[in-house]
């Protein structure tokens, strides 16, 4: 399976965590992780290869200079970054037809070969949205007006490349941000919805983007079914989302111990 | 290394998730696991003996007939079970010098070799009490005769078994009951402090019997150090007492995740 994942120096350790996590829980699985980045140092690129190679997995590293962007607009807070994920059809492999991009914060607890086999054949993406009134809402607001019938979460992006190379283009992105520059939130994410969220794939969020925030909510909705026993027997990405991260000291929500857990495990073999 | 476990049906899944976070975190170790069981079913027995074979361990089952306690008082609402961790060093073959007991619904998360080996040569056992006032102090008070200096848990026991056959009697133990009947709440663990918490050695309960509802008072007395990423790495014994268990429906606890993770891998392996 091709994972395609971004990384800056930040993120190194919770990045390891997630591979490490995709890994066991996917034995006999073979993947490519496919690595984007601009301003890596070649220790941590050759550490992050050793870690991955360790795995029995490959690693296949695109640097992007910065002069690909050149004629990009840029935003105040945001690096160029912010287009890899969009962009990314681009960069890699022609021959790639299919690739599942990953955020770092994220924690995969079972199989995901039922999602990479899933049949996007008609869309640009599969994703899941978050339910939840209030985020939904004020995203859609903001970003009035465009039709969109949910705001996706970018965080785990099942991508059509064939299609994306053959439907989407640069300059309308590019123009996309220079006409909305200051309503800009996260950048990326709100430009795939602005621009294509009717060719987004809908995926269930409790399987495939599951935001601990949400817990009791989940739960309420569902008359009690889903709760931590649920979610580990069968979510596929527990998505650490909001300011708080559960490798940092201040985290206090649900599903700790777990990452934690496989921190230990994912840092110390 | 000597495990010692008693076990009754509805405890046949903790103990295997018990056994299981066992295993997993003390790879290269050979375990015997002695059961001491009275009722326990053809069939379940059988079950659990393959379960620990499938592990590369071993089972010893020492089924004790209830004559044996034939003179021994009984209480009210508990079987003669409540004698088992007691009078274990009678049942246990001879040649055993040490073993460890262990209740089902402990998790273990690290290595445990550090305090199998620890020196309790001129101890009975080793064991932790919960320094939070409201249990020890309640405890006390309900023992008040005997000279204790702190109420010990019994789910995590390591026996000196040599110094036990020296020095514990069966009558001893059988006239305190006799005599304590209205106030043995908890009778095992009471008799075990009431009459022999002079020769205990104490355990650092954070590390070897944490119980995760006092999550906030061990955070708090260690200025903060004692965070869930402190228990993931250094803790040995999750210890879910009380009421509520992690692998019932009405868990809200801390430290939740991580048990239903242990329970999905040692169950569906």
């Amino acid at each position: 399976m091709n994972i395609l994942v971004t990384l800056n120096s930040n993120y190194m350790k919770p990045l390891k965590i997630m591979l490490y996590s995709l890994f066991v829980n996917n034995e006999g699985e073979a993947f490519t992780i496919y690595l984007m980045h601009s301003s890596m140092k070649e220790a941590e690129l050759s550490d992050i290869n050793q870690y991955i190679a360790d795995h029995g997995q490959s690693l296949e590293i695109i640097t992007v200079t910065d002069d690909y962007f050149k004629g990009a607009p840029v935003l105040k807070h945001y690096t160029k970054e912010m287009y890899y994920r969009l962009l990314a059809f681009k960069f890699l492999p022609s021959e790639l037809d299919k690739i599942l991009y990953l955020d770092p914060d994220i924690l995969v607890i079972n199989e995901i070969r039922t999602l990479y086999d899933m049949d996007i054949s008609g869309s640009l993406y599969a994703a899941a949205y978050h339910e939840i009134a209030s985020v939904t809402e004020i995203n859609k607001l903001r970003l009035k007006p465009y039709d969109m019938e949910a705001y996706y979460n970018s965080g785990v992006l099942l991508m059509n490349l064939d299609l994306q190379r053959e439907k989407m283009k640069e300059q309308e992105i590019f123009d996309y941000v220079e006409e909305n520059k200051k309503r800009l939130l996260y950048p990326d994410q709100d430009i795939i919805n602005a621009l294509y969220s009717q060719d987004i794939k809908n995926l269930d969020e409790v399987i495939y983007n599951y935001d601990p925030r949400y817990y009791r909510y989940y739960k309420a909705v569902s008359s009690g079914k889903m709760d931590v026993d649920y979610v580990i027997h069968n979510t596929r990405f527990i998505h650490y989302r909001g300011k708080k991260k559960p490798w940092n000291k201040n985290y206090t929500g649900k599903f700790h111990s777990i990452y934690k857990h496989y921190e230990k495990e994912a840092l110390t073999e």
